[in-house]
């Protein structure tokens, strides 16, 4: 039922790490090449893609954080009272934990920087206490764009197991966290299966099991009940949590003339209460004291938009930005009360007004990890709602969104399956690399010259190695040409032998050195010593006709 | 064999216009709403798309450019002594054709302004007088972005038969133009056969063909077979030819410590060829004759991007930008011999890279339309390299690139089969749309707005009708809801019946209106009013928490 072993040629390697008496082992992926060199990839996979395991699902997997935290430090400086045990709390006091040391060594940075980072706000690292199966991440701006896959079972399909697949099936095609957005039968269960068996940080949005809990009606959901919900998710471990706390009673009629109203479910759910109350919404109302829970487990906000566009129509519309300002207040009381806090975004925008959307998030929100659905930059696409957001992702990824919320091909018109899951994944792993190589981050494009070298010297396996689904790339290549010695042609079905531009480029580059004309020099040289002859000769003549 | 019969929910219709004695038919697709009512989508199916479309593929379609061309007027200013009948020496002498009025009532624009679009350089219209059966069309900046599909087969796979639907297939999901690239046997038949059939513009490469004659090998070609392949060509109707007459011997050099060399394969041929006769090509040296011979059909010239970057490292780099140098003199000489010409562009390039080759393409060409191949925006992903390359596709349409050429899922690995084919072509519409949505063209978000209503409406035929792919987006809402009362049913198994945000959304803003409570007005007028109850009564209050 759980997808186990190592992926193509690659096998899983722990880079060993001492800090402060502890060895933080750090995951990676190895690719081993035909050169018989290897090249290392950041791995999200967990103990899945080991050789061999050893799991137990019910018992979950063996913990990774087995460090005691720090002492308990001030919350802030407005809140000197609060003492805290939070990422945030200790980098602003300078301490830099081993979950800061972990993510420092897993992407190359100084444990330092990733402090500073976490104690500007500009990155948070997500990761509840009770959470210790998780190896540890970070998500900022400064650091490679990340990327989240949802799942989570509806009221109309699918099961637990199913569900703990999916984690382990997007985790291992490169989902940096998973959102646990289940609303059927079952959530509590289902979480913890996942949760326990899950190598990266879950997200959950509570407000879905608080309205299960009162069977499916808005209008009774209480602060009691909520509160309730969250402290039940926060000790099962929940890592980060989408609040809809910017929802206000008046930004709701702003919404009213829009295409598509409000598309957020916990936005809808919110606004039908605050209107039915008539007053502001318990998240609003009791946000110190829900910032005062999650502190005690270090669970990081994820403020959601609940009224993000859900059409090109409604894009950068009042109802957004309104609401995007209160998220700025709301990050300033979160980060007084030593918690972290990530900011959701659209959504569906058009291309051209999708960078600004970042301006304004990292202005009002005080630089705060951006984490964008999307967005999607066209409406007329079902079906391959994974493309029209992968474009949108990539580009407010280049423009500094932190984390992009994958889409996938059934985004509008179902629940998506386990191959929609992957497609999800490797596509918008896609958009957050053409984020990372357009950010100019280190290490990005060593992956891209790593892969074209192995194109261009035809070593096919390593194409295929190098890609981030050599599955496919494999399979697409062997449906014309599946006999072991098509691994080592010099061409493949798409051109053929003949006009593979490759062989010949190769063949061009091997007559050039064989008669010294690697140089512009010495190809003019060559032209001058020609011309003469033909001169000489009396023949042909061949001026360029290029005449103005 | 060949696919007929209407798309989902539609009906070819045409519009007749009245032009100089001639009824222009503009075809379109009329898709039929639930509501009675209609929305009109640009078609390039031809009458394949027909209920019943009387096909005779050995005949071939019927002819649509039924009149007489206009008499031969001067080339340009500096040919006068050239006298041609080309769109573009028309559009120069002030003449508006049945294409130019043709391409205007089909893009919603007058005839005066595609005559001077035509006549700046800035639009083509790819129409070979020997081609009659198309429907004529433009590529320009100031249009709607259009789409090219590659089709043809290669010496490994494929047949004239699948390449005929290959093409009647691509141009049914919106294909612009079609480019054959066949390379292995019998490629006169088979573009005998698509250009009989071909509703869209047909372009090639003929060194491909030319190449054939000599067996394969670069350095048997000479300028008289090439010429003859060209006029070959010209007479059966290809509408426009990628010629490499940029790659000079100069630039090969430039090439070789790329780390993908060449990726052209008319490239690569040029740079064997040039470099073994230590020669400036027969394509640059008999350019004028070249020129000549197009400008007797109307032929556009694609002035290929032989040195174009086949890899994130090699984009921008000096090969590239001398080669492109070059085609901007090429250019001005094809101009004034009454040619018209389209430049082609990468390839792979990272995104931060994209939009300056637009600048340099319009500043060096003189304005030409770009016509690029993706980029690529990562080279990482072999298997979806439709998707990087329409994350590139849509950031260059946006900065004005005027045709996308498409690319599949096969790219790199083989060669694209039938489903790959509509893939990369749903692909291609979603980056084009994207870009038209980015840059305002006043029709695009027309087709957006109409999917959201029906959207949020929850008339699912409706919406999969409006979607690029009808069939694919109600495959996939039908794997879980298949029954026939989903179709109206306010849900779908992506979120369930209670947690749909659109129903949410839709009761909320009843209930608003059941309430007069629809303006901000409204609710901070209730909202004072609710206060004054709570603090008479003395119960709880429920003050914000913001703090700063």
């Amino acid at each position: 039922m759980i997808t186990t072993g190592p992926i193509y040629r690659s096998e899983k390697v722990y880079q060993e790490v001492s800090f402060e008496g502890h060895t933080l082992k750090i995951p990676a992926r190895r690719i081993g090449l035909t050169t018989g060199e290897h090249f290392d990839v950041y791995d999200t996979s967990g103990p899945y893609t080991l050789e061999d395991p050893q799991l137990d699902l019910e018992k979950g997997l063996s913990p990774v954080r087995t460090w005691e935290p720090a002492e308990a430090v001030p919350a802030s400086e407005e809140h000197p009272e609060l003492r805290v045990q939070t990422q945030l709390a200790w980098a602003r006091a300078g301490i830099i934990t081993p979950e800061m040391a972990f993510c420092a060594a897993r992407e190359g940075f100084s444990p330092e920087f990733v402090r500073s980072e976490v104690a500007a706000g500009r990155a948070v690292i997500c990761a509840n206490r009770k959470h210790p199966e998780l190896e540890p991440m970070i998500i900022g701006k400064a650091f490679a764009v990340k990327i989240n896959a949802n799942i989570g079972n509806s009221a109309v399909t699918s099961s637990i197991d199913e569900e703990v697949e999916k984690m382990v099936w997007a985790t291992r095609w490169g989902a940096d966290t998973i959102m646990d957005l289940s609303t059927g039968k079952d959530i509590h269960e289902t979480r913890e299966w996942i949760l326990r068996n899950s190598p990266v940080p879950v997200g959950t949005v509570p407000i879905y099991q608080a309205l299960e809990k009162v069977k499916g009606d808005p209008t009774k959901l209480t602060w009691e009940i909520y509160r309730d919900t969250i402290i039940e998710q926060c000790e099962q471990g929940v890592d980060y949590m989408t609040v809809h706390a910017g929802v206000l009673l008046r930004y709701i009629p702003l919404a009213a003339d829009r295409v598509t109203g409000i598309v957020s479910r916990g936005g809808s759910i919110m606004a039908a209460w605050c209107l039915k109350e008539h007053r502001e919404s318990f998240l609003y109302e009791n946000f110190a004291e829900l910032c005062d829970i999650l502190a005690q487990y270090d669970v990081t906000f994820s403020l959601g938009d609940g009224l993000r566009p859900g059409s090109i129509a409604d894009a950068n519309d009042e109802a957004q930005l309104a609401e995007l300002r209160t998220l700025g207040e709301l990050t300033l009381i979160a980060r007084s009360r030593g918690v972290q806090v990530m900011i959701e975004g659209p959504g569906h925008v058009p291309m051209h007004k999708i960078p600004v959307n970042v301006e304004w998030e990292e202005d009002w929100c005080h630089g705060a990890p951006f984490y964008t659905l999307g967005p999607l930059a066209t409406d007329i696409a079902p079906g391959y709602d994974h493309i029209t957001s992968a474009i949108g992702a990539a580009i407010i990824g280049q423009a500094g969104t932190a984390m992009l919320c994958y889409v996938t091909p059934k985004e509008h018109l179902g629940l998506p399956n386990r191959d929609d899951v992957k497609v999800g994944v490797i596509t918008y792993k896609i958009a957050a690399h053409a984020a990372d190589l357009a950010k100019q981050h280190p290490r990005a494009q060593e992956r891209d010259d790593a892969l074209s070298r192995a194109r261009f010297e035809f070593r096919w396996h390593d194409q295929f190695a190098l890609a981030l689904d050599p599955d496919t790339a494999l399979s697409y290549h062997d449906e014309t040409l599946p006999a072991e010695p098509a691994k080592t042609a010099h061409f493949c079905s798409m051109c053929g032998p003949k006009f593979c531009s490759m062989k010949i480029s190769q063949d061009v580059r091997d007559y050039a050195a064989e008669h010294g004309l690697e140089t512009v020099e010495a190809i003019e040289a060559g032209m001058k010593e020609k011309s003469a002859e033909f001169a000489e000769s009396g023949s042909r003549v061949y001026l360029p006709v290029v005449e103005s």
